[in-house]
This record gives structure tokens, sequence and C-alpha cells, in this order.
């Protein structure tokens, strides 16, 4: 099966992934880049199978790129502006389609379908970035991290769906309890403080927020973390499943 | 210009409207019947032509369906399950097909697109419900009103679609100060919180929902309500545009 057969797919629609890490106080998102020649940046995304739901699409997706399963994953927008024809999106893939058609990842054939307009459904996705092994795939030249504070251009509403992305993120980190997707296994409740701080970008009251995550009822304590000092070490968490 | 040109539509993607509109206590949504001789009832739906965003696609359907402009409107969720093929959706339409193609409405040939599985993008509405003269579809055979308490069984996932509607109109009724959409041009105090009671299903303390509404600072405080009884009349108020 060629990576691009056209008779695969849903026609004109794609899913694009914003998928957030988290470390050393920095939010992150995985960004790939199209090609070596031109610095065209984009979301990991791709395209639905005909006999795949949308949700699992986005899963399959995410899989490929980061080697999990099971990963917290959100439907937050569908884009779909006039502005955004895969013309543009492939404009680099255009310099590329002798050597897609060479790889055989697609249909000679089949390429005017990837110039037409596709409206992409937006997904965003929590891992521990920690179990993360990016993967590029065959078309694109790289995929890494970036600071969500310090991303490449992104190509066509890309940055537009980082940014709905963001803000799907903080209106659902309070209500869905969904923040320690984020964390690696057992944590402190000063890390899940430094995690909130990050993604609102502010500081919060240390007492009230200790006790507004406690009260959630949500966490495990385990033995205290391991510093060397016994008597000031803070106790470790887990998140109850 | 055919209602279903296939070569003037983004393919395989369709758009499903959740119109609510409000009266007498009640919260109500407009529902279609597509067929005399079956029944099937639906959400008012229609494609997204190639010259157009999505969001200016559901402006014009829900112009079409209830003759307003510049309606409140807004994306809530994209239903992308492998159940919704348009088998289903069009079964009733099926027995309409030689009415269809008589009708000018569908060429033969392009009969086999409206039966592909359509991933359809969910946007609700909200409307002063005494302004809108609903208005069926030449191949639907009506359009009207129905308590969102008292639905009639509607085709594929169009519950969920409404049911999932609701849950956003919860969620952006108090953050987005939206709820006026709903109302006519003026209204008293204890009208809003009928229709916040309405919407949240349960009751609110009057002097608390007061005190809430006004400290948003969006209204405009008229004369009294005429009733006649002018001390005890309540002040009808206009929202702030």
């Amino acid at each position: 099966m060629k990576t691009f057969d056209k008779n695969n797919f849903i026609q004109q629609l794609s899913i694009d992934c914003v998928i957030f890490g988290y470390s050393n106080g920095e939010l992150k998102v995985l960004i790939s880049k199209l090609s070596l020649k031109q610095d065209h940046w984009c979301l990991p995304g791709g395209f639905i199978l005909n006999e795949e739901s949308i949700d699992h699409a986005a899963a399959r997706i995410l899989e490929e790129r980061t080697g999990l399963k099971d990963i917290f994953l959100e439907q937050y927008k569908t884009f779909g502006g006039l502005e955004r024809s895969n013309r543009l999106m492939f404009e680099s893939l255009k310099t590329l389609e002798n050597e897609l058609v060479a790889q055989g990842l697609i249909a000679k054939a089949d390429l005017d379908w990837l110039y037409k307009r596709f409206v992409s459904i937006g997904y965003y996705a929590l891992v521990d970035i920690n179990k993360v092994v990016p993967r590029k795939m065959d078309f694109t030249e790289s995929i890494s991290w970036y600071s969500i504070k310090n991303l490449p251009t992104l190509i066509i509403d890309h940055e537009e769906m980082v940014a709905c992305a963001l803000t799907a993120l903080r209106q659902h980190l309070d209500e869905k309890i969904i923040g320690f997707n984020l964390l690696p296994e057992t944590f402190t409740i000063r890390e899940v403080q430094e995690l909130y701080e990050t993604v609102y970008d502010k500081p919060f009251a240390r007492n009230n927020f200790q006790k507004k995550i406690l009260d959630l009822n949500v966490l495990e304590r385990l033995e205290k973390k391991f510093t060397g000092a016994a008597n000031k070490a803070p106790y470790l968490y887990r998140f109850k499943k």
C-alpha cells in the first residue's frame, strides 16, 4: 500500500496533532520539518482511512510519531479556512514530488489529490516526554520538540492550531484533571504546581495550590522523595487511575 | 447549478447545525423531517462549497433555513464515527432518488457520492425564536421547532450531536456571555434567569442570580415594563452591543 493512495482515504480531510510534552519548566510541542531544502515546519498530521473513525485515525497518527499507544487525546477544533489550500501545504513537497513517486509513497496520478483544499481536524495530545521517541515519516526531514515559546515559523494555519490547542488545554486542565498525563509516573506537589504555572504562564500561591490539588482527591501519596536530607524531603505522589 | 452537484463541494464533508431557540421556558431545536413516507428526522445541514470557508458554509446553511443573517454560531465538535455512512443518512432519500433526479436537484451520476461516508462538522446557533421563519429545503418534507426534552428519534448520530451541543452551550453560557442571543431585544432580569434555569435544567437563587448578571456589566437598563401596576413593574434591560 502506498503511503498516499487516495483511494484508501476520506477525501479532502486531514488530521493535525498538537502533541504537548513538558520538561524543565517548559511546555513543548512536537514539530516536523518537511524538507532539507526549505524552512517549512509543520505539525505532525495525516489522513483518515476509509475504514477508521476520526478518533482512531488521530490515535494511529500519534502512535506513528511517538511510538506510544493510549495517549491522552482530545479533538479541539476543525480548521477550514479558504486559505488552507494544500498547494501551500505541499509547496515544499512540490520540490520532492519526484522523490515521493520514486520512493513509491504516491502514484504519479494521485499527486493532484494532495494539492486539493483540505479541511483539517485539530487534536491535541498530552504525553510524558520521557517516554516518547519521536519518529519522522519517510517524506519529512526531521521531527523534534520545540518550546511553545520558541516555535519555528509554521506553514499555513498551523500556528493558529497551536494557539487554539493551548487555549483548549488551559480550559480543560482544571475541569478534566488531565495535567498528570504530562508528568512522569511519580511527582511532588511542587512539580505539579510548576507544570500548572508553565501551562498558564503565571504563578500560583503555594498553599492554595497544594490544597486545591490535594482536595481533588485523585492523588495517592507514596514515600518521600530521596534528596539526601530526609526531614526536608517532599512526598512523592502518583495519579490514582 | 444543481443543489447536489458534487463538483461544487468539498468531498465527504458536511455540516450539521443544532439551532437553539427559546420560548415559554422551553429550549427548542429546529428539526427537519426528510420524507413524507418515513419517520426520518434530522438536523438541518449541508455541504461546503469549494470556494467558501467552513464557517461561511455554516452561516449560509443557517440563513437558508432561518432567513437570518449574522446569527450567533459556534463550531463545537466534528463527528467522524465509522457508523456515519451516508447510506444510513440517505436511507430515506433513497426512496426519493427518482424524484431528486426529476427535480433536477442532482445528476443521476452523482447519486453515488451521496452514499459515501461523510464526516460532519457540528455547529450550534442561538437565535431569537420570534425572528425565525423556518424554511424547508426542496428535498425535505418539513422543518419545525421541537422542545429539546421531546425530540423525535433522529437519524445516525444526530441525537449525540444535540447532546454535545447542549453540553457546549452550558459551558459557554457563562464564560462567553452569549445567552442574550436567545432572548428578544428587551427583557427583564427574571426572564434572563428563566432562560438560564431552562438551559441548565435547575433553579438558581434569585438574589444571587440578579447580582451575578448585573455585575457582568453588559446590560443597559431601560424603562419599566408595562404591567398595569407601575410600582411592582420590573425594569426592562437590553444587551449592550
